[in-house]
């Protein structure tokens, strides 16, 4: 895989990616669990004409280590500031490495007709007060049939990367993040577990069946942009044996700190490992 | 409050009242968290005709601890063995003091005639396939309506025990629990917090509609007693601002533990204290 840049950040600080260059200072190899977290590596590549960032604990390798594919939400990218904090708090607390993309018509890539006719017309039927999830469905339903080949092949170079010794892989994404990630779960068993929610429309129960691995799905109660009724039926679907639903009153951009807090315990309980273990 | 019987056991041992009237070796007065879990003093009562246990560590007071209300599912008692064994985590990991009482027509209160009918009919209908939730709902409403000013008398006296000072009171039951435990929490504003689940029928709706505390609410996905809408209808009528809905697979006594710390850890958060700190 090749990198289109690399900077290493103190994780304990902000994180402020023009500042610092390189600063491993909070990086203590073998450190014990209660040390400082690891600094962070951040790495831009480009694969395929998809872009993406790779982030890891500064100086370790990917091999063996639990990787965690995070899926941003709808007019996000790859560096918004969810995903980034995100980022961070997989290497820092958990020791993870993770990594996300650019959605098809989302930050650096080209928007096709097709995706600038979306933006402008997703705000028009939202002041109109028209309902639009299933006109939302259908858009984003388009971008997950692009998007689920590009993960795949990014996990390939991936595991490229980690000497063919990928550790266990998580998927995190919400909204947008779920509309890619059920479809991807469902193709590649490379995923052992996901956190999914914000999302449900008819159009992904077929999907949700074929999804086999733990997953923690969240709903907002109140979702302005998902009807209730869709999300329990995609819940439902959902082929794994192990799958808890968490959902809680608010709309679609309220979900509770805590639920971040419990995605990551779950994935923990799934896929191992812990900061301070890092080496 | 005129209390029956008394002994404390080593709550690090398992739980064996029979073996050990006064072994409080566990207990170590202001020790650090990580110490030994304190033992458990257990004591019966009977106030107005309602038999009841108070749990709380051996020789500490209840003013101004955490109080945890155990409700029990139908069919067992105040004694039963998944009662206790959240009385102790109550005790033993949180410093909690936790009291239970037998519900009408349970354990060791005589059953009217209504009573009998009751639990003879439910086990017809049950074997012949019949659908129950109405029927069980109307009866179970019944026993609300005597046991919702039992808890509350017992409260009363509890709060003297206390010497007026009642530490944060929670309320934990499932099933049967919350058919009593949500009228309980709408009735009587000394109740902080609650764990609610696997209940949910349309003449809960009003009373949950007057719960203005924080819930955490029980969903088992294939309830076989317990339709999935009625569920969700009562958690959505939670006049809660903060509210939380779990749910997984499974029937009705099939709740994952992990759902039992969630439940325990979401206490902790609203009623505060720790084990280790109850001198």
């Amino acid at each position: 895989m090749h990198f289109t840049s690399d900077f290493t950040s103190d994780s304990s600080a902000d994180f402020t990616p023009d500042s610092s260059a390189d600063s491993s200072a909070g990086f203590t190899p073998g450190a014990a669990p209660d040390a400082s977290p690891p600094a962070v590596t951040q790495r831009g590549f480009v694969l395929d004409g998809v872009p993406g960032v790779l982030w890891q604990p500064a100086g370790s390798s990917l091999r063996a280590r639990p990787l965690v594919l995070l899926g941003h939400g709808g007019g996000q990218h790859k560096l918004g500031p969810g995903v980034v904090e995100r980022a961070h708090r997989c290497v820092t607390r958990y020791g993870w490495a993770a990594v996300s993309l650019d959605a098809p018509g989302h930050g650096e890539r080209e928007r096709t007709a097709q995706d600038e006719r979306f933006a402008t017309e997703i705000g028009q039927l939202l002041a109109a007060g028209r309902p639009i999830s299933a006109w939302v469905a259908r858009h984003t339903a388009a971008l997950a049939e692009r998007a689920v080949p590009e993960w795949r092949a990014v996990l390939d170079a991936l595991e490229e990367e980690a000497d063919g010794e990928l550790g266990p892989v998580g998927y995190w994404g919400l909204s947008l993040g779920s509309v890619i990630g059920i479809p991807l779960a469902a193709a590649d068993s490379r995923i052992a577990a996901a956190v999914f929610g914000l999302t449900g429309h008819a159009s992904q129960v077929e999907a949700a069946r074929r999804v086999g691995v733990p997953v923690e799905f969240l709903i907002q109660w109140d979702d302005e942009l998902v009807p209730r009724e869709g999300a329990l039926a995609v819940f439902g679907a959902l082929g794994s044996a192990e799958k808890t639903l968490h959902a809680n009153p608010g709309g679609h951009l309220a979900v509770p700190d805590f639920e971040l807090d419990s995605s990551e315990s779950f994935l923990l309980r799934r896929l191992g490992r812990k900061a301070g273990a890092d080496g």
